[in-house]
């Protein structure tokens, strides 16, 4: 990379770290920032700072937080009987935008996948399980992706449900099979969540 | 925006400020960024607080740069008799990785544009008539786009070539009209600055 300046090819550089983005797309970042939007670049330096310093992990649903209990956990007016589980918070928030959802979550961050290292204990299913028994939840709304891990994570959920007595449902079919959740249009989606149904074996 | 961290949203808001980066986009390279390369974010936020800190401009081309004199003007082994002229450091920059130019450049930073109050002082023009007239220049290469401004800039920096007895050339034709530089394949900018041209009135 020749610049004029260093710490221009190292910010190009650094940009590259933002999915989907390539050299090319770098350097138009990179030069749209310095020439166009120098606020915009500071608030971006300061806010991705701030975030990777002090956002981690909800002790209750897992999802990303900034305080040890996340604002929709700590929140008086959602509804407590109602657990939708999902794999990442990017689906958890796929479905805040696209229903009308009042009740909580329990993220997974991540789905089964032996291979990877990822079990029942990586999912957290303990915490779910330690949730469950608490007795508020009166159903579970098993969200996870309908990929063939994301199936084999659902029927491990329900298990855990069946264990609790606790009714389970399953998003309605209206989501294709195969897809994911951030990547289906909202109408679809809400259907789907609307729709809903009881899991046979609970 | 419902998430579990007001943070995490502002970060998102933050992101946008990426040229082609919406909603969707951001939400993405948020969670991403969180999820698995936080090394990557913090890098990242670091250069971009540099950056917008450090990168003024050149005081003699003019183009990006973190010291009064860019590293390409204090090269000791450009060929100072070569001036390029350009509109922005993307098109330096694309004509770097392009060609196998050796010279050196002079960056616009814009183009001529009265309704925009772009004019001859805000592009520099008495900073290059002032380097002509060191007497090391032999050839300007005038590298303006090929659009009409692009073009009345052009005749405007071969007045002053002209006025310094010094040859000008303009950019092969092969760049297509109405094209912007940084935008044409490595293959076709190569050619057109291999054949670049005199300029009929220098
Ligand atoms: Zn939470
Ligand atoms: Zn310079």
């Amino acid at each position: 990379m020749s610049t004029g300046s260093p710490l221009l090819a190292e910010l190009i550089d650094a940009l590259r770290c933002l999915p989907g983005v390539g050299a090319k797309t770098a350097q138009r970042m990179a030069f749209h920032l310095l020439e166009r939007d120098r606020a915009g670049a500071r608030r971006l330096a300061e806010r991705l700072g701030t975030a990777v310093e002090r956002i981690g992990n909800c002790t209750r649903c897992r999802t990303f937080s900034e305080e040890p209990v996340c604002v929709l956990c700590a929140s008086p007016t959602r509804e407590s009987q109602l657990l939708c589980v999902v794999e990442t918070p990017v689906d958890q928030l796929a479905i805040e935008q696209a229903t009308g959802y009042r009740g909580r979550y329990f993220v997974l961050l991540g789905r089964l996948s032996p291979l990877d290292g990822l079990g029942p204990r990586e999912l957290g299913l303990d915490l779910l399980a330690a949730r469950l028994g608490e007795g508020e939840v009166q159903e579970l709304i098993i969200a996870t992706n309908p990929t063939v891990e994301g199936e084999a994570t659902a029927h491990l959920v329900a298990q855990l449900a069946a264990a609790a007595g606790i009714r389970a449902t399953r998003l309605a079919h209206g989501v294709p099979l195969g897809g994911e959740l951030e990547f289906i249009d909202r109408g679809t989606l809400a259907h789907a969540f609307g729709s809903r149904q009881l899991l046979a074996d609970t």
